[in-house]
C-alpha cells in the first residue's frame, strides 16, 4: 500500500482477524437493531461489543500510522479513513460506523471477487444494502414524523432508493437517516463506476491482446525478411568471387 | 445443461409442452386476477388449473433431480429455481408462481430471438410487465390502504416503476406487492445487464474478426516469404554447383 | 422504403409538404391548448384545421396503401402507424394525434442532422418534451383531482419525468394523460437506445477503418512480395540459361 | 477561440481574474443565502459585491464582442453566454447569476483535470450541488407552501434530484426553483455526457495507437522488402553483366 513494506506485512498479519471482526460487529450491530427492546445486561453487551469492536479499527489505523515512512503524507492520504473513524464518536453520526466495516468486508469481497465482476457487483449490494437497512432503521425509528419505522420498511425504502425508483412514501427524516441515505447512493454510482470501468478495462485488453498478437505475426514476417536478406546477401558475395575468378589475368 | 445427457434430452422433449403449459397458466392466471368476481365453480376450476400446472413444474423439477447424474450438486446449483418452487406454498407468496412460468416463457423468448436483441428486450419487458401488473394487482386489491386497487392503476404503476420514474402515487404496501415490485426492479436490472453485455460481446467479436482477417493477411504473407526463400536456395544450391564445376581439375 | 419504388417517388414529392402540415398542425394544437377560453369562431376554425390535417396524414397513408406492391405486407409491416393514425378517433385517444405528427418532423430532424447525434437527441427531447406538455396539459386541464393544470405544470412535469427524477408533486391522473406518460417515456428510452446505437456503431466504424487500413497496408506488402518473386524467378531462369550454355557440347 | 487571436489574448489575460472573481462571488452569494437577517449595511455591501462582480462579467463579455473581427457572428455564436447573462436582470430570476459564475469555475477545473475524468466529474458534481442548494434555498425560501425552507433540507433536496430518486418529500414550487431544477437536470444529463464521451475517446484513441503501432511495424516490413529488391535488382544487373562478357566475340 503505497509502497510501504512495514505496512504491507501487518495488512497480511491483520487481515483475516478484522474481516472476522467486521463480521461480528455486523452481526452484533443487526441484532440491536432488530431487537431494541433487548432487556439488560444484553443490550449493554452488544453495545459493549460493538463499540469494542469500532475501537479495535481504531487501534488498526493508529498502527498503521505509527508503521508508516513517512507518516504526515499517510494521515493526509488516508483523510477520508480518518473521517469515516473519527464521525461517529458524535453520536449523531453512531450509524457511520458501519462504513469503516462495509470497506474492510468490501475489500476482502473484492480480492474473493477477483475477475468476476457479477459475483462482486451482488454480493457488495446485498451486502451494502442489509448494512444501510439496519443504519437507517437505527437512526429513524424514534424520530418524530419518520416514515421508517420497522426493518420491513427499511428494506423497502432502500430498494426503492438503490434502484432510483423512490416513491417517496418511506424517507428518512432525520440528519443521521439522510446521512446514511448520501452513502447509499454515493455507494450505488461508485459501483456503477466500477462496473463500467471494468468493462472499458476488458475492451481495451482485448484490444491490447489483437494488437500484441498482430505484432508478434509482423515479428515473424520480420525475422523471415532477415533470413531472405542473408541468402541474397550471400548470393551477392559469391557473385563477386566469380567475377574476380572470371577477371582474365593480365 | 451443466453436462448433463439426460437432462438434456428431457429438456427437448417438454420443451414445448412446458412453455404451453405456462401459456395456459398465464392466461388462466390473468383471468383469475382480472374477474375476481368470478361465479362459482368458474373460480374453483381456474384456482384447480393454475395450481395444477403449477405442481406440473414442481414434477418436472422432480424428474430433472431423478435424471441427474450428481443429485445433490444439481440440487445445489439450482437452489434458487427451488426456492422459486416452494415459496408460493405459503400463501403470502402465492404471486410468486408466476417467475417460475415467466423463466420458462423468457427461455423460450430467448432462443427465437437469438442475436435479435431489440426483440428480446422489448418481448421481455411486455411479457414481464404484463405478469407484474397481474401479480400485484392480485397482492394489493384487498389491501387496507392499498394505492393499486384496478389493473389501469396496476399497469400505470408498473410502467412508473420500470422507468423508474416512481412518482409515488401508486406503490405495494403489502408484503407480497412489494416482493412483485423487488422481482420487477431486479428483472430491469438484469435486463439492462443482458443488453450491456450483448453490445460489449459484439464489440469484442468484431475486434476478435477484425484480428483474425489480420492473421490471415500475414499469413499469406509469410506463405509468399516462404516460395521466396524457396527460390533463394534453389540460386544458392545452383550456384555451388556453378563453383564446383568452374574449379579447375587439378 | 422496404425496396418499393413508386412508394420512394411519393415520398420524395410530399416530404416537404407533410413536414411543412405537420408544424402548422403542431402551432395550431399549440394555441389550441395555451388559449382555451378562445371565443367562436376561433376555437371552431383551429379544431377544423388540425382536424383537416389528421385526414390528410389518414389521406398520405391510403395513398402509401395504393401504391405499395404487396399491400396486406406493406398494412403488415405498417400496423403501428395504423394504430397511431385511427386510435386518436376515440375521443378519449384524441392527444395520439401529435404522435403522427412528431414521427414526420422527427424523421425530418434526423435526415438534417446525420451524424450530429448530440443536435438530432437535443431536438428531439426539446421537440417531444414540448409536445408532451401540450398534450398532457390538454388531457388533464378539466380532470376531477387534476394535479397538472397550467402549461407551467406541464412543462415541469415533463422535466421530472424525463429525467426520471418523478417528485410526484404532478402526475397524470386520467387514462390519456397515462398515455402521453407512456409515450413520453417510451420515447426517452428509444432516444437512449438511439444514442447508444450511435456510440456503439461509431466505435466498429473505427475499428473497421483501423482493420482496413492494415488491409491495404498488407496488400502493399504482398505487392511488393510478389515483385521479389518475379526478380527470382527471372534470376532462375538465366541461371537455367547459364548452365544451358556451360554444358560442354557432346 | 473560434479563431479570434485578440480574444484568446484577451482570455489568457484575465483567466485567473475572473476565476478569483467568481470565488469571491461563490462566497459572497453563500453567505448572502445562508445569513438571510444579516443587519444593514452588511446585506447592502454584499448585494453591491454579488451585483457589483455580475456586471464584471457582463463588461468581459462587452470586451469580447469589442475584440472580435466578426462581431455579429460571435454575437449569433453565443446567444446561450448572452441570455445567461441578461436573464437575472428579472428580479425572477436572479439566481441564474450564479451559472454565468459556474461555467468560468467548469472551465478553470477542465483545465486543471485534464485527463483525469474522476476529479473532473467529483469537481463539478460538487460544485454545481453546492451552488443548486443555495440558489435553490435561495430562492424558495419565503414561498407559500415551500417545502425546501433551510439549508439542510435544500442539499438533501440537491441529493434526492441528482440521483434521480426523487421522493417527493422536498421540491420547489416557484418558477425560479424550478429553473434551478431544470439547470440541475440538465448539468447531470451533461455530465454524463462527458463521461460517456471521455470513455469512448479513450477506446478510440487505444484503437488509433494500436492501428499506428502496427501501420509503423508494417512500414519497417516494407522497408526491409526494399532492401531484398535492391539487393535482387543488383544481382539481375551483375547477371547481364556476367552474359555480356561471355557472348563470344564474332
Amino acid at each position: 500500500m503505497d509502497g510501504e513494506p512495514r505496512i504491507e506485512a501487518w495488512d497480511r498479519r491483520v487481515d483475516w482477524w478484522l474481516t472476522a471482526l467486521a463480521v461480528v460487529f455486523l452481526a452484533a450491530y443487526a441484532w440491536q437493531v432488530l431487537d431494541p427492546a433487548m432487556p439488560e445486561p444484553g443490550a449493554t453487551l452488544l453495545e459493549a461489543l460493538v463499540t469494542g469492536i469500532w475501537i479495535v479499527f481504531g487501534l488498526d489505523y493508529l498502527v498503521r500510522i505509527g508503521l508508516a515512512h513517512q507518516r504526515w503524507r499517510f494521515v493526509g492520504t488516508h483523510l477520508l479513513d480518518l473521517a469515516i473513524l473519527v464521525l461517529p464518536m458524535f453520536r449523531q453520526l453512531r450509524a457511520l460506523r458501519v462504513i469503516t466495516v462495509i470497506s474492510v468486508l468490501n475489500r476482502q469481497l473484492r480480492d474473493d471477487a477477483r475477475g468476476r465482476v457479477v459475483f462482486y457487483v451482488v454480493g457488495s449490494v446485498a451486502l451494502i444494502g442489509f448494512v444501510a437497512s439496519l443504519a437507517v432503521l437505527d437512526a429513524e425509528r424514534d424520530a418524530p414524523g419518520a416514515s421508517i419505522t420497522t426493518f420491513g420498511d427499511a428494506v423497502w425504502w432502500t430498494l426503492t432508493t438503490v434502484s432510483t425508483v423512490g416513491y417517496g412514501d418511506r424517507y428518512p427524516v432525520t440528519f443521521e437517516g439522510r446521512v446514511v441515505a448520501a452513502a447509499l447512493m454515493v455507494a450505488g454510482i461508485a459501483l456503477l463506476g466500477v462496473v463500467t470501468a471494468s468493462i472499458a478495462s476488458w475492451f481495451v485488453e482485448n484490444l491490447r491482446r489483437a494488437g500484441e498478437k498482430a505484432a508478434e505475426d509482423i515479428e515473424d514476417v520480420e525475422g523471415q525478411l532477415g533470413a531472405v536478406l542473408a541468402e541474397l546477401r550471400a548470393l551477392n558475395a559469391r557473385m563477386d568471387a566469380l567475377e574476380r575468378d572470371r577477371r582474365p589475368a593480365p
